[in-house]
């Protein structure tokens, strides 16, 4: 068996202008990184907008599991497969944070047959987005502390600073910091900490912008202390706008690459998927849609998180309508779903099974309750048997949910034929009535609520006093009117990363709320959210390796 | 009066790859970063391995001034020159840090008509070097504090950790921090500190290697901390090698860029001048000589550290021979040695001027020790008096040295042709003997004394107790046969700043050594050295910005 990096790199490559050439871009259009990643320059984007749209088709999945579920790889797999039949498909997804490769994972572009490619360009420096969202957070720290030390004309508490200094690795040693120490040069002394990059407010106005100027806009309004009248300090207030803009004006154009079977790939932009929208740029999405007949987008995390600030944040900001959504399952991680130890998904149990798929229903009865149109994709693994793969599709047929297995891990895009016809199907035959699932005239509070009680399924919400005091000064700021970005675990649907499958009758606690303005959004914090990983005992770095003739080993 | 981001933004740049082609390289050679911007591949470095080489001219200067001397500049503009001529001439230089961009400096590509474009991108991210020199640094960082939190195998001293973090901006508030608060699961507490990200040690291995594999050995034989019994913990021993190495696969390629002229330059490493070496990539020098007839490159600071290290340290590990050396000065600067206010700089002041050759004296005295033919390039000022160039040209022509006028940055290549026409004769008629100033054989002691005393004219040296134990300790390591990087003040040939001119009968004294074990050479530190620098009140970076079309202000 080949590891996902053998399989990457026996691909030939096509020069990335041929692949650019299949959606109608010229050498104009693009600004190559080297022979196979490529920047579409904004006047193309510019060019375009009037091209009808594609269908925009949201990949999502149950909530995640540690027998993994495989979305980013179906996404890519279902594209490839809508190619083969002789549809322009395009993907749009996240591009990569470099600190979970060092860490656990080793890669993120897709796996086996159904991948991304230079995997490990992708992986690693890519074109340099990150590395550019990084030194913009960093530059706005360094121009904020500097206010303070010369002189604080902003009369800025530093104990109420709230922008956090990034890295793009896992650090767990720069979490909780302080800083400024060593005498009067040095610096004001102070708390602080790092956050990983991608976790950065930069990186989510990354996400969400619609051309440079609204990346101004957006970088300007952050919010990055209060002072000690309690008055909030913008990025314009540290006059910092116009150099962080400056600093992403590359990394706001999306990157063109390829899947193994060199049809079109953008991968642009990853904010994570709890503290920010975990969806790729909107730039990327909207090009996507404007090349293709199909765009084929994904979101963070399972569909409780990642769909729902797709549909409620991503589309409604953009203007962008989605007209279908597929969600990944595998018979491994329904089963553990359904109570079954790691060690025993090799086993048949549809026992328990039957009880997992009531994540999966309950995810499905959520895409209806936007207006969606959904599929249900069967990410296979050798060890299904026919019996519960049988007894999953009757279930979700007799929802009048679609099913269709995909192989694309083993087989590329000749395994994501059945789903790509499924969802041909669906797309010709169901019509999408997408809306948010709440107003945003809603108060706080109440699109809290709506929430957790349509998607999660929750029967309450318990604000903490921290929580209601941030409900308090958020309304009275004005900013009551932005939608709301939940930061919960991924593994379960409530707010407890143990209550798998279905939970029911739960209360979700929100600890805290944090405005981010640049975003355009309000954090809802439910538990304590890792905003920078840790590496494991055995780092994934501690295996990787570079050979004089460039072989590297250690990215799978 | 234009700025220099208006003259380069006023430029027609031509395609890189058409750059390329004047030096015999087809698009099989590149890998393109953009139009305008490419890096050479590794196997076309390996193709002209067995090219005659280029002659090799090094541009120093004299001490620096705060009127400006214009070495980079000066540099560029003596190659737009010697192409002028049809010669074929490369220039391989330092790329600038972003940090000081965005504080004092405004960007660092040269300036007026002998720029190298395009320069909002060199002062900017750039190919991402540096910042897979950060991400590779700060990997270190992160692997080392995560082995003392896995339970300290490695039985690393958390009071004697030597590898700092670092990132590519100036903030002060990063110089002295503690790091691993917040309990047991946020790492271990210690003292720590950010350094700016070019007086890394991996950005010395970048430039001092020769090859990948290179490479590899340089980063695994640095050492990062001292466990308790006080032996050197190595990036090796922490199993961070071969990640270090992949992150910098890329970052390791020279960047080629052109002048306004649309030369060729190539625009590759930028260590520090002061606790590293100074010079821009070995590989990046070599390939200039490669592709070349003429290959000009350049090295921080005054001769006094920038030459000094290029000839002893640099061309002796890479075995490169140089075969002349051009002495950058301007009469403001000379002034200024010779006592002048920087407010009168405008005024004709003949004894002061008098006074202030005396330091350009000593640089060509020292150049001549090494055994090399040099020039002298007066770099024109408009407030400069007819009298007062021949009053310098007159003094340095009875040393033997000659003169010549540059006026490059007002006229460009033009402005460079008499310099150009000067160097050209004494690489006819003058031989270079090139030789390193003092033996590797010699103890650390006698290394140290011999540059103070042959290319400072110091009387002697004096170490502090705390030197003296690590003289000790690096001759008991068997590291006492590396080279020296001195570490000490650029103003003046001493180690007191304010001691301009051609100071006499001092003292340096040495207060610590620090052994560079990747790069390959003792630092020897004299007086304090700033490894992190401060923003100023009002930061360059304040007064940035690029609107929707792409105009970029506040870079210059």
């Amino acid at each position: 068996m080949l590891t996902d990096v053998e399989i990457a790199q026996q691909t030939k490559m096509e020069p990335i202008a041929e692949v650019a050439a299949k959606l109608g871009l010229s050498d104009d259009d693009l600004e190559l990184y080297g022979k196979y990643k490529a920047k579409v320059s904004l006047d193309t984007l510019k060019k375009v907008e009037n091209n009808e749209n594609g269908k925009l088709v949201l990949v999502t999945a149950i909530n995640p599991t540690p027998a993994g579920e495989g979305k980013t790889t179906t996404m890519i797999g279902l594209s490839q497969a809508l190619n083969l039949m002789g549809k322009k498909s395009v993907v749009a997804m996240r591009e990569p944070s470099l600190g979970p490769c060092f860490g656990i994972k080793g890669g993120a572009a897709g796996g086996g047959y159904a991948q991304v490619v230079p995997m490990e360009d992708i992986n690693l420096h890519f074109t340099g987005d990150i590395h550019a969202i990084t030194t913009a957070n960093n530059l706005i720290a360094a121009m904020l502390d500097n206010s303070i030390q010369q002189g604080n004309p902003l009369d800025i508490d530093v104990r109420r600073i709230v922008w956090k200094r990034c890295v793009d690795l896992n650090d767990r040693a720069l979490r909780k910091i302080v800083i400024g120490m060593g005498g009067k040069m040095n610096g004001v002394p102070r708390e602080d900490g790092f956050d990983i990059s991608v976790a950065s407010e930069v990186m989510a106005i990354l996400c969400l912008a619609t051309s440079l100027e609204d990346l101004k806009e957006r970088a300007g309004r952050m919010i990055v202390a209060y002072s000690r009248s309690g008055n909030p300090v913008t990025v314009n207030d540290i006059h910092a706008t116009g150099a962080v803009t400056l600093l992403l004006k590359d990394a706001i154009k999306p990157n063109l690459v390829q899947t193994l079977d060199h049809t079109p790939v953008f991968v642009h932009g990853g904010p994570f998927a709890n503290i920010a929208h975990g969806c790729n740029s909107v730039m990327a999405t909207r090009l996507a849609m404007k090349l293709g007949d199909y765009a084929i987008t994904e979101a963070g995390f399972g569909a409780d998180l990642g769909a729902e600030k797709f549909l409620d944040i991503k589309c409604r900001q953009a203007g962008l309508k989605p007209d279908a959504v597929v969600i990944v399952a595998t018979i491994r991680a329904l089963k553990m779903h359904g109570g079954v130890d790691k060690k025993d998904l090799s086993e048949e149990n549809l026992e328990a099974l039957k009880n997992g798929i009531e994540n999966l229903r309950k995810h499905i009865e959520n895409i209806n309750k936007y207006g969606l149109p959904s599929v249900v994709a069967i990410n296979a693994f050798p060890t299904d048997t026919q019996a519960e793969l049988e007894l999953l599709k009757e279930i979700c047929e007799k929802d009048g949910a679609k099913v269709a297995i995909s192989e694309v891990w083993a087989k590329g895009g000749e395994g994501g034929l059945e789903l790509a016809e499924t969802l041909l199907d669906v797309l010709e035959n169901e019509e999408s009535h997408y809306h948010p699932i709440y107003d945003l005239d809603l108060s706080i509070e109440e699109k809290i609520k709506t929430i957790a009680s349509e998607i999660y399924g929750a029967k309450d919400v318990a604000f903490t006093k921290k929580a209601k005091t941030a409900l308090r000064t958020l309304t009275k700021q004005g900013l009551d009117h932005l939608p709301i970005c939940v930061a919960k675990t991924q593994y379960s649907l409530s707010d407890d990363a143990s209550l798998l499958g279905r939970p029911e009758g739960f209360t979700v606690t929100i600890n805290d709320l944090i405005p981010n303005t640049g975003a355009g959004f309000i954090v809802a914090i439910s538990g304590s959210i890792m905003r920078m990983p840790g590496l494991p005992k055995d780092p994934a770095a501690n295996h990787m390796d570079i050979n004089e003739d460039g072989t590297i080993v250690g990215l799978f």
